[in-house]
């Protein structure tokens, strides 16, 4: 069982740490979605509750050094072709993409690939529940929505992003707290069960 | 829709190529138990069959050089922490993890983790299916061994392996092919639907 001081998280696995400053307080809290979830899904491990867990960020290695312990010395991030997430929750297989956005207006669909899109829609067709997680940094809200709206809006050629208040109308608010930082899987409960 | 040409396979985000000699013949096919499941897994995913993939592997970051497109300089491999494979197939959330073995009598514990046997034992309590997949390399043979048995062993603190008998025993043999090489979806169905 992890404990958690305020102001640490878990180390995510493959990820490159970025420390919160030292001067860190609860105005400023939830201002890293990636963060936020990653914390959430522990607590959620940790009570038993789901098994979500972060993809590791794939990475295209160029060059290993193998004088001593395998040192990786030319390598390049690389998009993930599926979601950052996925798992089980109460007997369901779960599966969502992360998204956060510093504009007022939409949520641009340019960092979200024709790769995950399709991955999505095949998740929906094998039966499991595919959504993203929303945040507009602007007004601290952060949204649930499921794939389909995502899908819908990237085949069609018009839109280039989803307006907020389709978010706003389409999607589900998720509560903020402490512990998990984000009470997404009630949203879950409300939605798919 | 991806194409197989002979002795070749999709690349494996964040992972490694190591490819094939040219000489490559179907003596020595299905010699790599990662290369064999990955193509399976894109002839499931092609086939609308399965969504399940392989988790990159998760990498330690130490340094990353921004002069110009960021480039890792420093990094290392880490040990995944829950397991390689994971997906939905007819509704049920699927969790796995490859070992292969060059010994005649037995697969050894030593490799896997104690991280990696809880997040079993939670997929497990939470409705999904958890299995490993076992091959003997000696023999050629490809097993599906349902996880209890695999935590079983590992809690126990006399066993540090897992006998072949038992495997033989309690285990359901792959059936190999040329594509997918394992038709391990077919023991899944008569196991746990």
């Amino acid at each position: 069982m992890i404990k958690y001081p305020a102001g640490t998280s878990p180390k995510p696995k493959g990820e490159k740490i970025v420390r919160r400053p030292k001067n860190f307080s609860s105005a400023n809290r939830g201002m890293n979605l990636e963060e936020d979830i990653n914390i959430s899904n522990q607590y959620y491990i940790d009570k038993d509750i789901a098994v979500i867990t972060k993809r590791p960020t794939p990475i295209n290695i160029v060059k290993v050094d193998y004088s001593k312990r395998a040192k990786i010395v030319d390598a390049y991030f690389e998009k993930q072709s599926t979601t950052d997430y996925n798992g089980v929750y109460r007997g369901k297989y779960i599966d969502f993409e992360a998204k956060s956005t510093k504009l007022h207006t939409s949520l641009p669909l340019s960092n979200i690939t024709k790769h995950q899109v399709e991955h999505l829609i095949r998740v929906n067709k094998h039966g499991g529940i595919a959504f993203f997680i929303i945040r507009f940094e602007a007004f601290d809200e952060t949204y649930l929505l499921d794939a389909r709206y995502v899908i819908a809006a990237f085949s069609s050629n018009s839109r280039k992003s989803i307006p907020y208040a389709t978010i706003k109308k389409e999607g589900h608010i998720i509560k903020k707290g402490f512990i998990p930082r984000l009470y997404y899987l009630e949203v879950v409960d409300s939605l798919y069960f």
